[in-house]
């Protein structure tokens, strides 16, 4: 296992330093680890929070900024946050309409947001939560109960974002987060594993020619293993997991998205088998994005997430953002 | 080795065409491998074409678009295009003001771009080549005479191409060009070799805890081998490298780059050690880029590029840019 770190318990504030003085744009609090909008709350605009654990990079930090996220808490590597750095994020960015929670379905974030939402409320402020569970691979998992949330959760903080800067109410900015995650579906495959830097050691190990078909983010296991199958083969593999839950016709916005470790290349080549066996079945590919946008460290692999666009989802998607991992229209 | 692909044959045009259906705003013929602007070439607008070998992506096909290149005519991986597809680019973006050509210096690709060069002077366009040689880990190396160029191709493209956007001339545009090559040297270190889709195994091997410092974007050899060292000392070798060659003091402009298989956290942890180091030698890191631009394939590791900016060069770093990999201000 080799890592470009200083020491596994410095990774994260080293990161988030790292991070800090690469974009003015965001303030960053490297010692209760949160990162907000330099520019500040805005009174009136509903506030959005999301966090986790760190290693999924951009998520969420690279997503704080005008039309995304107003505040980030990462947690340690594939740890949870907790409820005082998420108290602390939600008040942070609370400009008097309330504040949105984003929650990956994992137990620990789950737990630690139901508790800071309760802590803000104590506090006079309205917190509704939201929480992502795209993840057709797997019920339940090694850290979740239910399925799993991922891919959902970039396409619900863009749109939900949106919506709250057009100044929409925490209501109206909740349901829409909601429809997001509901018209949204994922499925991941590993063709490594990862090392988290404390452990020193891969989360999982995969033979020579081998991929775990349905990983989740953090290398829990998926639904099967099976030899290294061409990227048309593994991509149908994963459409035809998404399909099996949801209708992938008509307009759709879709991912395909690396782990962290996959050079860019082969994301256009799964994207390109994506778009054509989506095209075969009725589905148009309207809006995209090809890149590392939710990661776990270094693993090789991809991800599909699809969301069955409405025009205003559609809309919303294509209001300006202006953030560390993406950027246009502004 | 294991790779998204379907296979080695078709990479270079499966991932062309995916990077044609995610990217309307681009134009891609896949049969002869040339990326342009799908709005065409501008009448009187100087044109700027480059390309190498495939498995450097984003480089340079997501470098096409407004504010930078107008052409990119990408070879198979880690192998130069040839003088006809670099001709067919140069003909294609050509509106009459001459075409720079952004050559990286290496030996297939200086001959070939010169050919190209010539062939389209014989079809009465100016072209004017700047070649970008910003490595100072070796002199001559496995495919280069001299310097290698690297990251500084990044700057190039991008601070040439706002000039050419602004309506300057051919010589103007290319005279940018070299100062900003002339003020950039890179540095990089490998922590992990590539493989070459075709060749189907590693273009080197590194031991369990062993580095290469000095690393070429194809795996070439570097200076030295080392053991794995923290971020902060593998920063301040790559600094010593650049220091020893060039003054880095004032306003600079730097990339961490990631080599394809890098995650993002990591390249903040290095990132903050860069800055941090700078700041120390009288160095003010003005603008910033941290990210996977001018990659190996898979390669684990990262380079530092860093630009001596004048005013005009940060205010055509500024000026807006609307690429898949660079976008702002617009």
């Amino acid at each position: 296992m080799k890592k470009l770190i200083n020491s596994p318990d410095t990774v994260v504030t080293d990161a988030l330093a790292g991070l800090a003085a690469a974009h003015p744009a965001l303030s960053v609090d490297t010692d209760n680890k949160i990162i907000t909008r330099a520019s500040g709350p805005r009174q009136g605009k509903v506030g959005l929070v999301s966090g986790g654990g760190s290693g999924h990079e951009p998520l969420h930090g690279g997503f704080v900024g005008y039309g995304m996220l107003d505040a980030a808490c990462p947690g340690e590597v594939f740890t949870s946050p907790v409820p005082d750095q998420m108290l602390a994020a939600t008040k942070a960015v609370d400009g008097g309409a309330g504040v949105l929670h984003i929650v990956k379905n994992y137990t620990g974030d789950v737990l630690n947001f139901q508790m800071a939402a309760e802590l803000a409320e104590d506090e006079g402020i309205d917190v509704v939560p939201v929480v992502i569970n795209d993840d057709v691979a797997v019920q339940d998992s090694l850290y979740t109960a239910g399925r799993r949330g991922t891919g959902a959760t970039v396409f619900v903080e863009k749109i939900a974002g949106a919506l709250a800067e057009e100044g929409a109410d925490l209501t109206a900015v909740a349901a829409v987060a909601r429809e997001v995650n509901e018209r949204s579906r994922s499925f991941g495959v590993a063709l490594s594993p990862c090392a988290i830097p404390a452990a020193g050691k891969p989360t999982f190990e995969l033979g020579e020619s081998e991929v775990e078909l349905g990983i989740g983010i953090h290398g829990e296991p998926g639904r099967t293993r099976s030899a290294l199958l061409p990227a048309g083969e593994l991509a149908a593999i994963a459409l035809d997991a998404i399909r099996a839950d949801m209708a992938v016709d008509g307009d759709l916005l879709v991912m395909v998205n690396g782990m962290g470790g996959t050079p860019l290349i082969e994301l256009y080549v799964v994207f390109n088998e994506v778009r054509k066996q989506l095209a075969a079945s009725g589905g148009h590919v309207a809006r995209n994005l090809v890149g590392n946008y939710i990661t776990s460290l270094e693993m090789q692999g991809f991800s599909v997430t699809i969301c069955q666009l409405t025009d205003t989802l559609a809309r919303l998607w294509d209001a300006p953002v202006d953030t560390p991992a993406l950027r246009w229209g502004r």
